[in-house]
């Protein structure tokens, strides 16, 4: 199985280094960063690349770009793990439907495309034949789109509630634990390397609901758009709303949730028993699927790292290898 | 997709109410109980065969034996649900071999024929190229198998912790909550239904040393067998025990556990933190793997009942409908 890989940050970094590690039929064909690019038909020395990358600030030469390989380069699969542009979905969009009108299969953790314009790209995969995977877009290293696809096939999936930002779920957990402030809190995430510089698009909720959004849409092919979330952040909490939620036996986590009988979706702090299967320290992600036949399924991991999220790709590229990839 | 269905107890009767409600392209062809069976190439008239079962006590027709249908019947996969033998695996060891020796896919909730004869049926299925699916073995509605084998793929898997035996954990749970000792908390199991006349399976850690088996077998492929598993059962725990977690912010739980790297293959009472992701209350199911890439990853779901267990075979049919299956 041949693979163009584009973008070489911390997700691509990773998903390289396990594709040189693990030695899973997977050749690197063509690979590119935002500046810079490496074509080798043989495979690409992977090692060397990420030297180079280290080294010199970028991968490979200048005069190669990541349009170059996705448009003209010998691949099965395109691999995308640019950073993710919530408004415009670009450069990442017209990446993958430049992949697919090849009639290439797509995996990618880039959550822009998929959560504006999930139906169009759903469609263009399905008119070339070809796979679109996202697990990585989710929950991280949590395989919940394995689920929904296959584990829990011919289930009707109810509704869904989940923590889907790590950052937040870190800092309720620590104004909690230690009676901090919200701006004390957040300060030992950017510490930690929790939180971003500006942290807008996990606090205010808007990251995970543009999660909320692409499982809304996978399950139920709703069309939802970021805007139809009804959606309030953790940075006006209190440590004296933690407090009171505290002399319950309950604690407060950012919840995104959906039903679509109830025409629900939404994403705000809730008040939990603090023995809720949600109710957890830390970064964990995690997702609770309701369904008809197997009820309450409850899945709990790392929603983010390097190595956790080029699981989620590796997962899907293995799964387009098995399934779709016609082999000798 | 034609199934014949053997077996119609609680898992038999869920499958076949699903099959008959949902209408996802499958014809049951065949069925059986311990003493009667049904023909029809047609498709079985469900809701009849089901009320004749309630009326009479068997479904079909007393000439017609399980073998019959297995050995002569038109169909692509066998449903095995019939009861499980965890000492010959018999009679499902039988017809899912003859199943298999004649090309079919096969799909069971049976964990006798799994823990004791994997390393065979596995051969026998890839030799005939049939698909052999057991996901209903271990952990009821919660897809592991499916996560282990997709989900996942990739990882290396580490190790496992899982609470697979939801009497012992209902047990435990009131025990903890009430102070209530070994003997009345299982009276109030058996009152609930959760608990069998005759509980040694369950509360001596046999059932949860069988799926511990089927995942290392799984996993692993390295020969585990029921005997190889260092199993102390809860029917020797005090209240006085539990009360002694509870006063260091800790309770127990019946965990299995494997890790091939420390020959760790164990079912045993453990003192856990009461935040530990496998500490939750009642009859409910957990399984924790811990890998290379995704590092861990907790699954929390129904370990058992009728249509959540329909909900786990129907993952497998439908699994192998997409996958295996030849449609026109």
């Amino acid at each position: 199985m041949k693979v163009a890989l584009i973008g070489l940050g911390s997700v691509g970094r990773g998903v390289a280094e396990m594709i040189a590690r693990k030695g899973l039929g997977i050749t690197i064909t063509g690979l590119a960063d935002s500046t810079s690019g490496v074509i080798d038909p043989a495979g690409i020395n992977i090692p060397g690349v990420l030297a180079n990358k280290k080294t010199q600030g970028y991968c490979g030469d200048r005069n190669i770009s990541a349009e170059d390989i996705i448009k003209t380069g010998d691949y099965d699969t395109l691999i995308e793990v640019t950073p993710t542009n919530a408004l415009s979905g670009e450069p990442a969009l017209g990446y993958i439907k430049a992949a697919l009108l090849r009639k290439k299969h797509v995996v990618t953790s880039n959550k822009g495309p998929i959560a504006l314009a999930y139906k169009e790209l759903r469609a263009l995969a399905r008119k070339n034949g070809v796979a679109l995977r996202y697990e990585a877009t989710v929950a991280g290293a949590i395989p919940v789109m394995h689920t929904i696809e296959n584990g829990l096939a011919g289930n009707e999936i109810l509704a869904l509630y989940g923590v889907l930002n790590g950052t937040c779920n870190f800092i309720l957990t620590r104004m909690a634990a230690e009676g901090l402030t919200y701006e004390q809190a957040l300060m030992e995430a950017r510490k930690m390397g929790y939180a971003e510089a500006d942290p807008t698009y996990d606090v205010q909720g808007i990251d995970a609901a543009i999660k909320l959004v692409i499982l809304a849409n996978t399950i139920w092919g709703n069309g939802a758009k970021l805007s139809d979330v009804d959606r309030t952040g953790i940075d006006l909490l209190t440590p004296d709303a933690l407090r009171l939620a505290d002399e319950e036996g309950c604690t407060i986590r950012l919840i995104a949730e959906a039903n679509p009988h109830r025409h629900l979706l939404r994403v705000s702090p809730r008040i939990l028993d603090k023995n809720h299967p949600l109710v957890f320290d830390g970064t964990l992600n995690a997702l609770t699927l309701e369904t008809d036949m197997a009820k309450e399924i409850t899945l709990i991991g790392k929603g983010a790292g390097s190595i956790e999220t080029a699981s989620a790709i590796i997962g899907d590229l293995l799964y387009i290898r098995d399934h779709h990839v016609k082999r000798p």
